[in-house]
C-alpha cells in the first residue's frame, strides 16, 4: 500500500463567470467543488495506476467532511485524523466560461484550522499504525497552521525506522527540515529549490541554470535526501541519485492547467519505487505523467492517451556539467 | 410555532482580504461561514426572542449539512427536506479587515440545487405535517431552480386550508403569485414594489414616492394580500392595512450593514400576529428591530439595546396621501 499523507487538505471551490463585476453581485455560470491539497492529487494520480493507496492527514468540520465525501466518490480510500478546526476551502474566481478564453483568475486561500499539538500526537498515532502496511510514504504539500516546520521531518523519522521509503514534496523549513531527516526522494521544482539553497537558478536571461539547479540538487544530497528529483516545469525534470544524474523532457501535448503537474510527477516517483523501476524508467513515467496532467483540465486528473503519448515522445538521457 | 420556509438556503462564506489581488493569490486575514438565505436570518430573530420556531425548506450534499450543523449551533431547530442537488453557497469577497474601511466588495452566488417535482411533491408532505403544529407561517426568499414560480401561492393556499396565517417576502413572479393566493401579509421593498407593479416609486429627484408606494401597495391588497408592509430602508415602513395606513420610522443609531434589516422587519411582524399585536404597535416593533439589525455586522442578528432605543425612538403615525 502507499501511504499518501496530505496534512493540510483543501475543499477547491472554482467558479467560472462570464464577465466579473469585481465591485457588485455576480451569478457564476459554472461551479465547481473538488478535494484539494497536494497529497490529493497524489493519490488520485496512483488510484489511476490501480495502486492500493491510502490518504491520511487532518479533516475537520463540515469542509472536512465534505473531502472526504468527495473523494470517496473518486474512489480514494481515506483515514484523516479529526481536527476540532476547520479544513480550508480554496476560491477561484474564473472570469469567464469553462473551456473559453480565460480573462483573469483571483484565487482565495484559505489558512487551514490550526492543529494542536495533542492533534498531532493523535496523528503521529494513527500514521505509526498505518506505516506498519506501507511499502512507500509520499508526504506532500504545506503544514497546517500549529504544525512545527519539523512536522515533516518526525514522519520521515518514523518511516525510515519502519524501513519506508518517503517521498517528500514540500516547501520552505519544512522542507529544509524534512531533507535533514533522510527521506529517498525529495521533489523541489525550480523556485523551491531556490529560496532553500538562497541562490539563483535562473540565467540573467530568465533560462534555468542547469548547472546551478545540479549543484543545489547535490547540496540537498549532502544534506540528508537520498535522491534529489527537479521539476522544471515545460523544462522537464533533473535527477540527482546516487547512481547519476539524468535529465528527462517530455513534451507537452496541449496547455491545460500546469497545477497538479508537480503532483503528477511525486505520484510516478513514489510509483516508480513500487514496481522497483531503475532511474531512466522512472524518470521517463514522471516526465511522461507530468506532460498528461499539463493537458489535463483538472488537477489530479490525466488521460491514459496523454500519458502513452509522453512515453513514447520522451527522452532521458545522462547529465553531466554543461549540458543543456 | 412559528413555521419559517426557506426554500432556497445558503452558506454564505466571507474572506475578508487587506488588499486583494483581483487576478491573482490572495491569503484571506479572516474567514466567516454563516448559514444565509433570508429565511434563515428570519428563524434566528425569532429564536432571540425566544420564540419556538422550525426552520424548513431544502437541504442537499454536504453544504447542504454544513447549513444545518451552524443552524444547529445557533440554537435554530431544522426540519429540512432533503434533496439531491448541492445547497448553494455564496462567496463574499471584502476588500479590507474586519472593522476597518471596506474598498470594495466581490459577491459570487451560486443558483442552488435544481428541485425536481418529487421533492417538491415530498416538501409539500413534510410542509402540510408540521403546518398542523404552526400558528403562523413565513416564506421568505427566492425560490430554487426547478421550482414552479406558484410554489409559494401553493404553500399558501395550504396555509390558508390550514387556518395558519401566511407571511410571504419575496419578490418577482413567486410575489405576483403569492399575492394572488391571499397571504396575511405580503412584505416588498421599494425595488421589488416597484418591480411588480411595473411603476416608478421614486420621484425624479429620487426620493421615495409616498403616494405611489401607497397606491401599489393598495393595488396588491386588491389582488388578494391582506396587508402590505413595504420596507423603505432609512424610509422606515409603510403599510396598508385593512384597518388602515401607517408610516413607522426609526432612526438608524449607527450604519453597520442593510443585509438582513427587511428579514428582521419579516420576523417582527410575524412575530406580531403571534402577540396578538395591533398595527401600530405591532409597526413600532417591527421599525424598531430593521433598525437594530442594520446597526448588527451580521444578518440575523441585533443587539437588545438597539431595540430598546428603536421602540423609545420610533415613531408610527396613520398616514394619508399627501403625508411626506
Amino acid at each position: 500500500m502507499l501511504l499518501v499523507t496530505c496534512l493540510n487538505p483543501a475543499l477547491d471551490i472554482t467558479h467560472h463567470v462570464p464577465a466579473v463585476d469585481w465591485a457588485g453581485v455576480n451569478r457564476p455560470t459554472a461551479v465547481f467543488a473538488r478535494p484539494g491539497g497536494k497529497g490529493t492529487n497524489v493519490a488520485r494520480v496512483l488510484r489511476s495506476f490501480g495502486m492500493s493507496v491510502l490518504l491520511t492527514g487532518f479533516a475537520g468540520g463540515t469542509t472536512g467532511t465534505a473531502v472526504e465525501t468527495e473523494l470517496g466518490r473518486l474512489g480514494v480510500p481515506t483515514a484523516f485524523t479529526p481536527v476540532a478546526g476547520e479544513t480550508r476551502r480554496t476560491f477561484t474566481v474564473v472570469d469567464g466560461n469553462p473551456g473559453g478564453v480565460q480573462v483573469r483568475v483571483a484565487l482565495f486561500n484559505e489558512p487551514g484550522p490550526e492543529v494542536s499539538e495533542a492533534e498531532f500526537t493523535r496523528f503521529r498515532r494513527d500514521y505509526d499504525t498505518v506505516l506498519t502496511n506501507a511499502s512507500v510514504v509520499v508526504l506532500s504539500g504545506s503544514l497546517p497552521p500549529g504544525v512545527a516546520p519539523d512536522g515533516y521531518a518526525r514522519l520521515i523519522e518514523a518511516a525510515n525506522s519502519a524501513g519506508v521509503p518517503a517521498v517528500l514534496d514540500t516547501s520552505g523549513e519544512a522542507l529544509r527540515a524534512g531533507v535533514a531527516a533522510g527521506p529517498a526522494i525529495v521533489k523541489p521544482n525550480l523556485d523551491e529549490l531556490g529560496a532553500l539553497v538562497g541562490s539563483r537558478l535562473r540565467t540573467p536571461a530568465g533560462e534555468t541554470d542547469l548547472a546551478a539547479v545540479t549543484a543545489a540538487a547535490a547540496a540537498l544530497r549532502a544534506d540528508g535526501a537520498g535522491s534529489v528529483v527537479v521539476s522544471l516545469g515545460p523544462g522537464g525534470l533533473l535527477a540527482v541519485t546516487g547512481d547519476g544524474c539524468w535529465r528527462a523532457l517530455a513534451p507537452v501535448i496541449s496547455a491545460g492547467n500546469a497545477t497538479g503537474a508537480g503532483d503528477a510527477v511525486t505520484a510516478a516517483l513514489a510509483h516508480g519505487v513500487i514496481l522497483g523501476q531503475r532511474w531512466p524508467e522512472r524518470l521517463r513515467h514522471a516526465a511522461a505523467l507530468g506532460a498528461a496532467a499539463v493537458a489535463a483540465p483538472v488537477a489530479g486528473e490525466f488521460s491514459v492517451a496523454d500519458y502513452e503519448a509522453g512515453l513514447r515522445s520522451a527522452t532521458v538521457s545522462a547529465y553531466q556539467d554543461g549540458d543543456r
